[in-house]
């Protein structure tokens, strides 16, 4: 199997060939392409990365996109006509009809033989595989979500301005934090919040409602999500914790040490806790949802569904070791 | 008008005697309280801070408290005794029925003459002061907020804990946030949540329905709130916008450099923007507000009960210069 992948020295290239490396796959003999040649030292390797061209594509069998949409909008069709598996986790195709959005723990079975994936925005990712457990058993009508999303969402560029602040900016970063930074339309809505309810309702189907306000923190590497939920059926937090510690991928936890952002970095597990009936109203349940942006959220979320295809007549999720 | 200060050397009170100064006060004929002796030196003043005790309210004719809840609870019968106005910022009575629980903009009716007045908790204060203006207008049924509390909330000890990080802790506080530290209850509730949830309802009718996640971020002495509100009457973004900026007391804003904490610090407006129609139901719209804790969340909102009940023959609110 040949694998390349593509924005192979952005963080989440970088996450994904770690994640790689933590299977036991040599990653010596990945195609790595970004926009220029350059080398990326990464635990013991030294690798080399190319630079990406309409002819990179040659015999390569599964290509991961970690770039920009742009990027994956013009280079994808390169790679599609070489035949090769393509798992995009830009924003360029997630909403078209006949490319699948997937969270594995959720919809592989929409893969079907598709060669181009989507793999969803961080947020929605981390948010529906915490709640997909309660949805399946009770049937999620709204969701009012407010985020707290870390710096690496924002790539090098947002990880930068946290680390090196800048005592003149009008919106300092560190010790602050602001309405996400994503080109504001005229509704008042940033492009990320529409992303998010577009691409949930994709996912869980167009019956869903989403409310959601999307929030930049100063915290490097996993977002935290507060969701209200409403059911359509039966649901309180007893029987909403019970489903989430059976559930695959999420540590249910009360304590309060492993709620944090801090703590589920690294990890791949999504943490869920502070689970509460709401005072007023039946059927409604609040979540707090702490998930790692760059594995959950990106990186390891496209390497289940690699891992989905490449193995599916056992039909199996074979991650979270 | 003989004017005592309880708590003068916590961040609270020395911010009220701050206010007090802009306004011209002279400072050094308060009489400046604490559980023990001090001097404090905030401006060109140089203080006595005097041990509090239960005869020390002789001759005083206001007295604010900006305690914990248990030393409120101690000491406010003795300076009741002395029949001193009381400005309570601590939880100790906010809920007592014969207590009004005051935020000037929107209910100061209910002082009627009582000499025990409560101010709320800091997040009920910065958001029902944002939020009135429309409840006035098309009657709020519901609020789902999740907030974003910087530490000043926390007294001087967690503002000490986000300066010094302690890279031991299980929980750091710098580059993370976590639930609000207040005991969590059995039903997975924080207590500063249900605080919130019970003192709104005071303040705007047992029929409003709050659900609320209550988180602490890494923020030095603003609170952010993202609020989805629930209206019994027709009401939009469009005209929710037309009524925050006829509000006194709130900026309506959609400027990004404007909509967040540091540029909230130090500054008696509330700020709101991000002002958003539901995508799915009517009559309901969201809000992102943000609003210095110690200003009108606590010492400012205490000044403006001061001030209505001194001047109230004229029924004016005097503050926001």
């Amino acid at each position: 199997m040949e694998i390349a992948i593509v924005g192979a020295s952005g963080i989440v290239g970088e996450e994904l060939l770690r994640l790689f490396a933590k299977r036991d796959y040599d990653l010596s003999q990945f195609l790595l392409l970004a926009s220029s040649e350059k080398t990326l030292s990464l635990d013991d390797y030294h690798l080399t990365v190319y630079p990406l061209q309409e002819d990179s594509f040659a015999g390569i069998d599964v290509v991961f996109f970690c770039t920009d949409a742009q990027t994956a909008k013009k280079y994808i069709p390169y790679a599609r006509k070489e035949k090769a598996l393509v798992i995009d986790m830009s924003s360029a195709f997630r909403l078209h009809s006949h490319v699948p959005l997937i969270i594995p723990e959720i919809n592989c079975n929409l893969i079907d033989g598709k060669k181009l994936i989507s793999s969803p925005n961080c947020v929605v990712s981390i948010l529906l595989t915490a709640l997909y457990p309660l949805h399946k058993n009770a049937s999620i009508q709204r969701i009012t979500a407010a985020t707290y999303q870390a710096a690496s969402g924002g790539g090098k560029t947002m990880l930068e301005r946290l680390e090196n602040q800048n005592a003149q900016e009008t919106t300092p970063y560190q010790y602050n934090l602001f309405p996400h930074e994503s080109p504001l339309l005229e509704s008042n809505y940033a492009e990320e919040e529409i992303k998010i309810i577009q691409e949930a309702r994709k996912i869980l189907g167009n019956d869903l409602e989403v409310a959601v306000t999307a929030v930049r923190v100063p915290v490097i590497r996993a977002h935290s999500i507060a969701a209200f939920v409403e059911f359509e059926h039966p649901m309180q937090a007893k029987e909403a914790i019970g489903l989430l510690q059976e559930a695959k991928g999420i540590c249910y936890t009360e304590d309060p040490a492993s709620l944090h952002p801090h703590f589920a970095s690294f990890k791949e597990e999504i943490f869920c806790g502070r689970v509460k009936d709401d005072l007023f109203q039946k059927n409604r349940v609040a979540f707090w949802i702490v998930g790692d942006q760059l594995l959950k959220g990106a990186a390891l979320n496209a390497l289940q569904i690699y891992d989905f295809v490449t193995n599916q007549q056992t039909n199996k999720n074979p991650v979270y070791s």
